[in-house]
């Protein structure tokens, strides 16, 4: 239950369009549902603004199912990460509403539609960032935030990125996907006065060491104000630059 | 030259007060200022919002001397960090309006006073975590933004940050400066919807080799949207705060 | 043959319901039983409080099954942890008696029965670390301290864990399980005054560097008097937290 | 104030020989003492079962100085650890009741004297060692526990610590301090069944890489059960052996 | 072609038994066979006492048949290490006296049979040790050494290796194998006048580090005198303890 | 559109052979080419004297298909690295000027021939290190250096190099592939005037750590002018050592 | 003796100019020069195409001074690198002809003046790498080559690097010096087709790792064609580079 | 007291010229001498070949002198590694028969005369490596071990080495000093058919990382049997050697 629903639930008990008896029966199993082997943050969607979101790996199928069973019961956002296709086909045959996008892993049931906010740009340095880059951007459009994509851009050629000036300087906040050396966060974030999120990739050959050379890079950028989350947590990364982007209003 | 000084000089040439002369004078050693060993990036206020800041260690006085009075021709901000105190002696001989602040080790002139915006809240772990966290709170102040500090913290007596749960749920972003475990920037995340930068530190036994402990830690934490700035890097952690705290149209 | 063993044997001897051949004849292949390839540390019990344990990982099935065999004619507990399911079945199949669990992968027989004492919290930070979790109070159990699971209490929500404070303040040794930041062992052990067993874990993203990150930062807590043991080694941690839990008595 | 003196106090107080209001004014600056760089966690002797411990490296002389004079208004003991001799005269001078050893760099006053219980024995693997294993005997004298020491008995000369097994076996807790190969620690583990506290010391050449050698052997004892602490951490390491120590009562 | 065999071909051509036309066919394709992409070191057996040994990983069956059946033309030993079992039976298939050892995973055709010299003790930590022991045992054998093994004697039961002080006080020299904290080298070590040669291996939990934890362990051993090679490398152990075992004369 | 090419029409329109409109034409996706989630850099034959070439890792075989397919449509060389056989198989289908080497795991289509220029050496030190020399040397051919190849001279048998070193010292260019310790590089940079280009490559035991041995070996070499890049990189290391040997005409 | 000087003398023994016994003389002392517990390679000249240099890190003042002084007898350049102030004072007042430049710390007597060949430019990113840069571009001087600076053009204000296109474009050879995150490399070697020699600096807070983070940024630059020195190694950098820009004829 | 000195004494009391209560004295203090903070192993040179050596680092003078006081008594050999000059000189003060050797950091008093065995060779890449090769040298002199030098024979200048092959190979046993990239130990290892000891050494730019440059590559030589000792480990390198080249009798 996050601050939207629980506002508007307390307006209906005002106008006595709901009971008060209701709201309580939906804050029985608050601010934690216990699974006993699982005890889920029902309190965080009020307290952090988003509500919890299921890791999948690591997780059995038929774990995730039961949890997901619990969430869905919510109004609010589902939101499960790092999903197997295979593991999202057994899901979404018990668990309808469930939908699944492969470029980025993902499965959820969006929350009831909203205006978006501002604007996120989602860089990234390769084609093979991919899949990185698409877990940030479809996060942050299932947040709420409005977001552009600006892919394969990386400094190799920076004439690429240059060339997009205009649309990093409308952001609110920019997301850099990049692997290898992770130089593309220091350019960009060279170039703009937003905050920059960075996010470095275990793509590379073997000195990057699954990731460790652009973490460090982007570590030690020489533009003062970037913001590193994990290697290929395109989900952390999301979370961060939608915390920035949305209104203060509604954090 | 920053935004805010470049259209007080159009509004000041269109209303007369100032010749187109003026400008372009102030313009000719802009977009960079090159004094041949360095090359200062005078158009950087307009484009990043805040001015070149000079890292004084691995510069000798003499030349942290040179660019400094350079820099203090314009009417910006004028900041250098890491600055020790017989070097900042050495400046303020000659550069009468240079102040210093041992704590932080900055050195500064600050632009001309405006109102503060939104709250940003400096948090830290430990007692001897404070150089790290001052360098933050100070430059935070000096780049805009209002601040408040809530020091020593951690998580061994972690009543002591739940007590100031309310301060924290007021501020527009927050600063974690935690060295040891930096489980510090985790808790306050999890409390909190406002974006988190996390600022490891070198402080701690063998085993934190020099920071490197709580850096994984915090690129690690299960709170997602905590972004990590470099090891003892409060400058930096502070540049992004301010980049999330000030309103968008200021950037 | 441990010490409680060996007790009775004597005792039995003395009040003539043994002969001393028998004695003898089962001190025959003590202290050590060597089988060539592996030398049984069949004194381990009498020495340590209970008797050596098989790691299945790195033996083969026809391995485990001769040094099983061996250690069930002695009357203590048989425990091998790291047991894959197929390696289970193909045990089970000759060896009767030994049971399996397939979320702590440990194969056993246990111990004649006897009251359990103490008390022992264990408690994990999400539900990928179950496995490891199990394996710790599973074993805890088959050594005879009495167990409570706490599961899933990561500090992204720290009132799970907080409101199980009276739980944990009155155990007798407390393990903690916990992945990606290891946050969890600094904010339990700050809360109670029994010593506490950090156990990192593999889960969690790239930087976690397949558990460096927790275990650098279990090492580096500020609350003193956390012990921690190696990465995923739930088995160690109940080794230790057993040993602390009984009374010295029985050690 | 510990549990022992409240105790006490409120036994004072329903014998009349104390008002309430004592109590009040006793508990006005509780559970954290704000000097606002620093906040005292004063609840953490009720909570942990001692006070709040002043690592003395990173702060200032003043800072210590203003800190201790705090802690030394409680009846408890007050313990610096990490004090270098100059900053120990620097304190000595202005605050008459603390003690200062060398050996162990700790400065204190002891609480009143009570009869210490168990047996803790500190074992180190060479001369070098020395001062990490002073760190922990001091402190678990201070803390209440009864010490024995036994020095310099590494694994190049292995009769050494085998001709002391009967002292080790009637410890209740063994905490072994070793730097180079740390494998005394499986050493001594393997020939009791009390609880094994192992601490790394940065002792060594060049591989040892500042201790990390040893942590890491000691995090990989084939002996389960060894709980390690961070490198040099001879203070944490007396904590946790004091914990085991003690009786369940007192904790 | 190695000392021994060229001697025996001199004495022949100064017996008349062989021409000398004979030794230089023999000698043509010396002191390297190239094979375009590979360009074997025929010269290696008289400079080093051994002839060139083939490492299978990393080679494709094919490759590895051209190779062998180049070297099966000497009259010395042939050795292959790391051959998988499928690869041995590819090989064997068309290289009729090629023998497997699918323990040490050693292809090989001994050299003619001579009296073994000396005595090398081979020692290993746990059972999962083995095939690294038995990589190193086997080819001390082909190489001319006489062997004793002692497996399975790791420092958790430290009596099984104690107990074998009069055999290791034989050897000319000892080679130990052993994973997890690797402390068996030092323990052996300091027991014996002969010199040591330890053998790290990838066994063990997380923070062994796939052998790092013991290879710094056996580097940093405090009994001086313990040569340490390469992890898992029980072939590289059994050529340094093989010279050092020979007779100075047959080097 | 390389300078070569660009030469070649602009002669053309002068000669009147080529309407203006056919090179506007072909300069309309220049000098990016955006396929929306790849941004192919077409400008860069004319900016780094080769074209962009494809890192087959990490993209699907459909993303490669459309990727190649519009390469092909310039008249330059297309080339893409590490390319699995299946891949290779499935895009021959669909292209069918496409060529693979399973060697080098290379596939391309050879840009027109060219007269070679001045001599790269490729020298390797085993036979492991074939594939990783083979894409250097393959690349190195297609870029239109003339190439000698100098496999498994690995320094265990020097006089296998120093046998070579008038053909090393007719070479503009060496490129050292090496493995394990990665001596190779500094003893063929020792013999020879010209610029030595080392490859580390991931073969090796556990120590080696992935090629990061040898990769600090050839950092650290005692003889200067060594340029090292990235582990099993021969795709690198040919493109810097053509960049070497070219004329500085063409370049 | 190079090989300038020794055609030079093999003319004038051909013209009469010198006598064979002269040439003798002055190789006498050749390949080798012994001075016990230093050998100096006095072949290297002709064999490197410049003579042996000293590392002058680790040598007392006494032993440069008696290896210089041997050095000078040849014709040859002579120099020293990583000389501190005081050392160079010390060599100065005994061997007159010895310079020194503090920028560089290089000591050295110049070779007879040539026309200098090609064109390197040196790049640097910041300030605080202006001395490595130094010791690159003073030594590339003395070796022959015409140099260019170009410093303080991090990738923080990307258009003071872009800004100089048009020299890059004109180098033979680029040597970029960069610390932080070391992006200047690869965005410098984007925008030319000649070779780029990286060198790595320590310059950079906590998380570089003492340059770690840039060595492995270059070496994971995702423009291929990038050579990496060791970590602030100007000079090898300078041997690199100056092998790739003088003509072949003189290598 | 070694074996030599008691099978002396023996001999003695069987002959009368002894009797038995002086060996019984002399034994009094055997086999470990207990100082309270120090446990001396008088039992180690009987057992190992050579008596406990002291290492001086990690101790004050005091302590030093009152250990080295006690070791004079025995007959021995007394040795003290890594002695500062000034704490040699206060030994010296009061310790006359002490010996002093600033190059090697050694005091000592050697053992009576004895013809040296056999021949070790120390071979050092570089003049920086001397301290640490001279610290082997001496040691094996002391130890008894007839010893050879070759300094300065990096493989930048191969010929140096290569020109002793003939000493190489009349060596027992070789030790290999070298830092930088440590490829001296393959080098030289591939000439010789002896064992091989090698030791690397910190000497090295940044990325050599305090000798973990050279200790990486000499753990993975590619020629099999050279045993590697800890980084600048002189001492360490010369026992092995020692070991190694006394006849088996005197083992």
């Amino acid at each position: 239950m996050d601050e939207r629903l629980l506002r508007r639930w307390l307006a209906d008990i005002r106008g006595g369009r709901r009971t008060p008896g209701q709201l309580i029966d939906a804050l029985a199993r608050w601010p934690t549902d216990d699974l006993g082997w699982a005890r889920l943050d029902t309190h965080r969607a009020l307290r952090r603004g988003y509500p919890e979101v299921v890791l999948a790996e690591g997780k059995t199928a038929d774990q995730l199912e039961r949890i997901t069973r619990r969430l869905l019961r919510t109004g609010s956002l589902v939101l499960l990460t790092r999903v197997q296709p295979d593991v999202a086909k057994h899901l979404q045959r018990s668990l309808r509403f469930l939908r699944y996008d492969p470029a980025s892993r993902l499965a959820y049931r969006a929350a009831p539609k909203t205006r978006p906010h501002g604007l996120v740009v989602v860089v990234s340095g390769g084609t093979s960032d991919v899949p990185v880059a698409e877990e940030a951007a479809v996060t942050l459009g299932l947040l709420g935030s409005r977001v552009a994509r600006l892919y394969d851009v990386g400094v190799a050629g920076i004439h690429r990125v240059l060339a997009q000036w205009r649309l990093l300087r409308r952001a609110k906040a920019i997301v850099v996907v990049a692997g290898m050396e992770g130089a593309l966060a220091s350019v960009v974030a060279g170039l703009v006065a937003c905050p920059v999120v960075a996010v470095p990739t275990s793509i590379g050959y073997g000195a990057s060491f699954q990731g460790l050379a652009p973490l460090l890079a982007m570590m030690n950028s020489c533009v003062p104000g970037v913001g590193v989350v994990n290697i290929d947590n395109g989900f952390g990364a999301a979370c961060l630059a939608h915390a920035i982007n949305r209104p203060a209003r509604t954090r």
